[in-house]
């Protein structure tokens, strides 16, 4: 016993060294200067826990360029933000007035331990958000919270300026608990030290616990064991000698966690005769690899280039104008990066048209295909359990956005309410690939000189969340066109699995000489890179020309002529079919019975006649290939179709329902589009999945590149021409000229 | 009479007079110097047909950037060209020897029109190429010639240093006709005007002979019309007012034309009553758009800069080196672009790999989807009727392409042998869009300060054929992952069908109220865009580690759970099938039941005894949905399925066949691959079609904005680990310093 102590000291030590290492709290708000909720602030503020929220508003991650020959001006402190728009976050001040406000409410009275599990603006109703213009009072500024206290739940609304507090739901009732605070994920992966068992498992199997790091892995849902009962999983791995300890895993120990009391409930070990892989090969940091003198050439630098600065502007922080687009755009703890009232200048009407009202990620399911112990569970929800936003780091100037990106910071609550700043969590750039976007060019029989061409540049907004291993990388791009990409793309390090295979020719086989399913493939020595699926779920609430639209499938069929019609047997023809109910607006898509999928204004039409309308274009995707009455597919039924349509909703905002942690199935939005309401000519939010079956290969260890698919919404017949035809090209004279020398060089 | 002379005469001199307005002979070997074949050279040098020619040799187009930094180096002017590789186009001088040996030749003495359709390199056996390295003497030189003489068409083999001439097929007996020459479709154009009946008829619609644009149209296949005998159609547009004829159909006119002697043979007029739609809202050209100062922000300029110069190089005229590939890239007048030998360095075994012997776009397919007398033909084949290296036209610098990229021109032989330069049909340039190689950034909770990215540059190989009415963007990128996308890119103007609609409320409804189908959408005033596909077959000649490979198809199937096994019910797994003939590698995709599909080379596995491979990785497209038995589909059958797999074979490159022109299917992949021969472990050909519906919305008019698609090959198990790793990230030192100031402002 006293030489676990020891060893959990050593730990708790290095970890805590480790993190302060690398942080530095400059944020001039400290949060040890306001009134505190939580353990936290009164612990010693070098424990790791707290060291890791000071972490997040650690500045040292944004080198500023040197260079730069425009820098770009520090992001401001925050400290006096104000609101601007109905729909801007709540600013520092805001956050700290909920926080009073709350601490002064009975509810955070009480000797139970408490924990805000999310603070964020309640939004002004869509009605009083379209009237409002910049100059009018903004509506009443309210807090949506959604707090843990004790073993209940509850849902609240803050009335900022009044101070009034209104319980929503107290306690809620429904199944399922609020997204994980930063907090608890950092206790949980403390956790299993405080368990003999577990400290003479990991020495047992020749590891030092101070090379171990264990990992939060939200536990779904499946019955008997995450029942009436807060729980979360740990598994863990041995970063001796890597930074990558991802590719290191302890396989087969699986620590049962209860979230609320942090308390190890049950350790399950199915992996001690298996090998914990090497760490060689495994670190992927650019300062340690060496760049062996091999026929690679070594590529010349490239950047894009502005040098009379970028096109767009952010008003008042959150208003992005470019070419013919304006939207407000903000960080967001859970969906990442929200956009609203994005809308498009029509440069033959000159209105500003409405385009969408707000799209998000409003869910993601990324299920692992390997029913045994240690990983039948790994079925995740990355928005509702760990805070897609929460996860995402500061992006990394010139490398993660190019060198003419400018950054927005997202401002949250941490779980006692103070709030931090996640600097660079957002960039917005213009891109310009070498694309074209349109072309002409006639050949010499039509006796026409043309050759016309306009380059593509596009504006992208992105954002990039670390979920544990995995990183997606969310992108926004705006076209001149009228359209929007939405792309997401997956890079990071896998979850692997250790196995005693060193080389594919010992996989076992059956008495018919089939192999043994290794549930992946071989990535190196005792590695096997498990198979598994992502969906990421996208809230699309479409305004075209305002809020009442229509769904219509234009179906795409053959149609056989009549004998006699024409030398053709068939041809292609559109069937129209207006959604009448949200059950015409679940569509399961099909290569060989195709449609396509627009938003229509019936009530508005262009000169010729058409109804003004947008379209979402599925791109390559994925369809979960999995048991409907599986309890992880239950839970994530919001991906058994890829496209759904519901009337707007202001509570039906969470795909996998709002309390998705170890959520049943009983509040995503396939049950609420089982209510079957009517959609026709009515405020409707279309849903989107698109979705990844990602079978590992050796490619994809010890990094991942970067694999993206998108879909699009596309103005159809909304313009009556393309607005891109006054695009400019490119001339000579009006490009920068520019040097290779650096000033430091 | 004498006022349709007078017209002809009119016309005549107009076209000539525009055509040599903007073009100039400056091509040193002049083929008004060499010795003769065709009609050409013996009319004035001033004829449309001649200009049209000369139009090739024309450099005008290429406007010399004046501020660039580093100017590029002017194209060479070819005349001293001379192989270097065995896969290296003919040269100037080549195909001058070729045409001297051939008008000698005894096929060529008598009296009947000869046309040269195809003078292209017979491409030496492929053991031999793979054998060949630099220093080595080239295997003998020769030519592969399709030739038409009289009413019939020969293939023939010319060895340039012995002057043998090889009759491999005389005359040819298989159905269908060569690719057309320039020349044809220049006189194609001019045939109408021969005609009183035409020319009544244009000038009873109230427009002037001297406005009309007559294009020629391939007129399929469909049984009568079309038996023995080579015929063209012609359909023609008012450019009265507008550049953008194709906007202003003469409905319903089509003109049967003998395109062996140019006679038309029959008019065919449906479309009297149909009105000419306007020219208002036509133009795209930026110096006719009034930039009116609306809301739409002007965008500053963004280029992609590398001041220290491109990374890659082209060795040889031909051989392109860029970070860890290497690959020969040729203009090919039928199939566009041709990469060959596209080989990849290994930075962990330090070998260069054979990935593939040879990609090409290998034929399109674009059916119309209206069955009405002046439509129901429109289902061309772009490559093997137009040629689609043939209709690519000069690049235009900084808009088609980045002004980081390098041209390469293409060198052609014209109907009488004589050889043109087309210059900068192919741009190679290094892309960067601000887009993430990989990433990983670690949460703050697991004490690691990981915040790695790498930016994505890519190299590009592109070009552009405009058939006509619409441009072809073809994209062939690679990344240093090992990844090659190919991507088609659709731009260029809709081909429209003129109506007596003015707005969708005038069309006709039946008794039951259902409209009339318009076979498309009411973009303007009497302008509909009618549906229609567009398929790209691309010849994918994988060669990994060497030709003998193997195509495994790996399904990725549900698999339920035995009881007790798991609290999950189901799962995702994969199960291999090694196709063992032809019709194993018919392959239709699925949503529902998908699949991976890798090559192999089974006699090499990695470390760990994986086989080393590429996979086919589909991304958005479409199926065909015709009738398989409608002629257009039988003649295209080859778009049946997404994925064949055929057996090496060097007769076998042309998916709709040799002899496309008037085929009626019986030479086609999908005849080839029923022969159902054995494919495993063998030197396999993959043929992938990438498909597009197209229903037309207002905002593909006037221009249509481009619409791409791609799809991937992509090492699996190929590397030990991911060749990206060592790529470096950005640095501030090493980016450009640049001034908005150019010389010129």
């Amino acid at each position: 016993m006293e030489q676990k102590s020891f060893f959990r000291l050593i730990f708790l030590i290095v970890t805590a060294c480790f993190i302060i290492s690398f942080t530095s709290t400059n944020f001039s708000h400290s949060p040890s200067s306001t009134t505190v909720l939580l353990d936290c602030t009164t612990d010693s503020s070098s424990s790791p826990l707290c060291a890791s929220r000071n972490f997040l508003f650690n500045k040292k991650q944004r080198p500023l360029p040197k260079n730069d020959p425009k820098p770009k001006p520090k992001n401001h402190d925050h400290v006096s933000d104000t609101p601007n728009h109905p729909l801007d976050p709540l600013t520092v001040v805001e956050l700290n007035k909920v926080r009073s406000i709350l601490y002064s409410h009975a509810l955070f009275t009480s000797r139970a331990p408490h924990t805000l599990n999310s603070v964020v603006l309640e939004e002004p109703d869509k009605d009083l958000v379209q009237k409002w213009e910049k100059g009018n009072t903004l509506p009443p500024r309210k807090a949506s919270v959604i707090a843990r206290v004790g073993l209940d739940t509850h849902v609240l609304t803050v009335d900022i300026s009044s101070g009034q507090v209104k319980l929503e739901d107290s306690p809620v009732r429904v199944s399922g608990y609020p997204t994980m605070t930063l907090e608890e994920m950092n206790q949980v992966t403390l956790a299993p030290f405080s368990n003999a068992d577990f400290n003479r498992t990991i020495i047992s199997r020749g590891v030092n616990l101070t090379d171990v790091n264990c990992f939060p892995l939200s536990s779904g849902w499946f019955g008997k064991k995450e029942e009436n009962i807060r729980v979360i999983k740990s598994q863990c791995y041995s970063k001796q000698g890597t930074v990558n300890f991802y590719m290191r895993p302890i396989e087969g120990l699986t620590i049962l966690i209860d979230l609320d009391t942090k308390q190890v409930i049950e350790i399950v070990d199915t992996g001690p005769a298996i090998p914990i892989p090497g760490s060689t090969n495994t670190d992927y940091r650019f300062e340690n690899l060496a760049t062996n003198p091999d026929k690679t050439r070594r590529l010349n630098p490239i950047s894009l280039e502005q040098p009379r600065g970028p096109s767009f502007v952010i008003e008042d922080n959150h208003l992005v104008k470019w070419a013919n687009w304006e939207f407000h755009l903000k960080p967001d703890p859970r969906a990442g990066v929200v956009l609203s009232r994005v809308r498009v200048h029509d440069p033959d009407t000159r209105e500003t048209r409405d385009v969408m009202y707000k799209g998000f990620v409003s869910e993601l399911f990324v299920p692992y295909m390997d029913p045994s112990d240690a990983w039948y569970f790994k079925t995740y929800m990355d928005a509702g359990e760990y805070g897609f936003g929460l996860q995402a780091m500061p992006l990394v100037p010139l490398n993660d956005c190019p060198r003419n990106a400018v950054y927005m910071d997202g401002v949250f609550a941490a779980a006692d309410g103070t709030p931090f700043v996640r600097e660079n969590m957002v960039c917005v750039f213009e891109s310009y690939a070498g694309d074209i976007g349109w072309r002409h060019s006639e050949s010499p029989i039509t006796g026409l000189p043309i050759r016309e061409a306009r380059p593509k540049v596009t504006l992208v907004v992105r954002m990039a969340a670390s979920v544990g291993n995995y990183d997606y990388i969310i992108d926004y791009e705006f076209q001149t066109d009228g359209l929007i990409k939405a792309k997401v793309g997956l890079s990071g390090i896998l979850m692997v699995k250790g196995t005693t295979y060193q080389n594919k020719n010992q996989v076992k086989k059956d008495k018919y000489g089939n192999e043994e399913d290794l549930h992946g493939t071989l990535l190196s020595e005792n590695v096997i890179g498990v198979i598994h699926d992502h969906y990421v779920t996208f809230y699309l609430d479409l305004d075209v020309d305002g809020p009442d639209n229509s769904f219509v499938k234009v179906n795409l069929k053959r149609q056989e002529t009549e004998p006699g019609e024409s030398p053709r047997k068939s041809y292609m023809k559109t069937v129209r079919n207006v959604a009448k109910t949200e059950k015409d607006g679940q569509i399961k898509l099909s290569l060989y019975d195709p449609s396509e999928f627009h938003i229509i204004n019936s009530n508005k039409t262009t000169r010729v006649g058409n109804p003004t309308g947008y379209k979402v274009v599925p791109r390559a995707t994925a369809a979960a290939l999995l048991d409907h009455d599986d309890p992880p597919q239950k839970r994530a039924a919001f991906t058994n179709n890829q496209i759904w349509v519901t009337p707007y909703n202001k509570s039906e905002q969470w795909a996998g329902g709002l309390f998705t942690y170890q959520s049943r199935g009983d509040d995503t939005l396939a049950v609420w589009s089982d209510r079957d309401r009517d959609i026709e000519n009515k405020d409707i939010v279309v849903w989107y999945t698109l979705g990844f079956h990602h079978v590992p290969c050796q490619e994809d260890f010890p990094i991942m590149p970067t694999v993206s698919s998108s879909f699009d919404l596309k103005p159809t017949n909304f313009f009556e021409r393309n607005p891109i035809l006054r695009a400019s090209p490119n001339f000579e004279h009006d490009l920068p000229i520019c040097g290779a020398e650096s000033v430091s060089a």
